[in-house]
């Protein structure tokens, strides 16, 4: 298993959390909390194979997905307070996740000969869409649509990686230019509250 | 036409039936009453069909669903009074419904040589994803999460459907075993008011 | 360019235009406001080639739809008052758009030798579910489920269109007439304060 796809599996964990929370916020049962954390974890990525027809989607060839996320929801029962106490570790592993969507969504795009503009898109659908969906679904207004920067840094990471596959650099390189940069612009943005003007 | 195929249509109409229900309640037109009893009652199957990548989806090439579909909303129009009264038989219905939405979920999945994990996920989606389409619709919590057991009567139905293919039994026992524990199951949840533990 | 792909693009700026103000309503961002006016404009089509298996979905092929997108959420941005004080001319565009989008979703589905009545049903997808979905993401029970006419009309001018093409008229008579039948009905619902029956 190469280094991206673990972190790929950390991602969906810690986004399964979230929506475990979120579920837990609403007095779901367990099954609303597996369903929600799923979601949360994995419907950007399944409206992004959707929407481009990649199907079928990526967890149905991999069980790995719902294994991880059926984990995430057990360990968020268990572990209820010592979930609330690592809000800090949580939110960090968040914003890992939120960079390794992106990239993965990024690369899985671009490999489909498709243009770059549409390729961000994409990237960014993976890593924001399953929180749209998990915040209707609890009947919420999407948190992302007021909240400091979030979206956007993706939509930054997306012109980031772009933008240096043409300089031919390494793709290595191009990989964790873009995760960083995802990383960076929503740690910033969280530590000094930046939001985008609202409409 | 098989029995399952018949079941199928009737499982359609009284899924459609509650969805106009709901649209009755929230003072929509009939457009919408459609509209809604359409979702609740196509919407599970749709949307695996969607991620399955088996398109275009079976009722576009199967007009008889939106015929029934049709038929029960101006069945429920017409009469609405005795709907309202024959609210326990819609229910069995319904259950009976639910139990072979499920199986025909499985059966769609396992024929693509899917794992029987994602089997299983993917009959309580056909079963269970348009009644939270629905709600989301009508701007409500998906009554699932909170409800008495529900999507858990499809996933343990599934996991009899997978044990039993297991033990090379005939198809046919593997079929009526599998929605008759669906439909037990719910009956039993729904006469001693068992839920799942809120997480 | 042809003159329908003109007017789609017409109709995806107005769409887009109407998911902005929405947007702004609920004190949405940036990101929240294009991505709302995104899924107003081209979700229904969205939809549509997802339940089809026309994917790609048409917007990824063409990127023309997120240019005039993102010009549609500038100009509401830069020219709010102008916006609100052209409302007629806003809603007269939106009603041409209607139409087209109606048309457009029957084309594609009749070229892919569907059955005239769900090549309707998707003919009113293309033109109404951008709608629905804006809403449901605003947090608000769908508009057109109680409001005047509306996905009506599209379902009249599908008939239109259907009944048309068995008299072997010319193409683009049918066109055109479709497309003013879903107009003129529009129009006159609105003038005359015309719903459907409630349910």
């Amino acid at each position: 298993m190469s280094l991206i796809n673990f972190l790929d599996l950390v991602g969906t964990f810690v986004f399964a959390i979230s929506g475990a929370l979120a579920a837990s916020e609403k007095k779901f049962d367990i099954f609303g909390a597996i369903f929600v954390a799923s979601v949360t974890a994995v419907g950007g990525g399944t409206v992004r194979d959707m929407i481009l027809g990649t199907t079928p989607v990526f967890w149905v060839m991999d069980t790995n997905y719902i294994l991880v996320i059926t984990m995430a929801v057990a360990f968020t029962v268990l572990f209820k307070e010592t979930v609330a106490r690592l809000r800090t570790t949580v939110f960090l592993f968040d914003t890992l996740g939120l960079g390794v969507f992106t990239f993965i969504g990024l690369e899985k795009s671009l490999f489909l000969d498709i243009s770059p503009a549409i390729g961000i898109v994409m990237g960014t659908f993976t890593a924001v869409l399953g929180g749209v969906i998990r915040d209707t679904l609890c009947n919420e207004v999407p948190l992302i649509f007021r909240d400091e920067i979030y979206a956007t840094a993706c939509i930054i990471g997306g012109f980031v990686f772009v933008g240096l596959s043409y300089l031919n650099i390494d793709f290595n390189i191009i990989t964790w230019t873009c995760i960083s940069t995802v990383i960076a612009i929503r740690l910033l943005a969280i530590r000094y509250h930046i939001g985008l003007p609202k409409i």
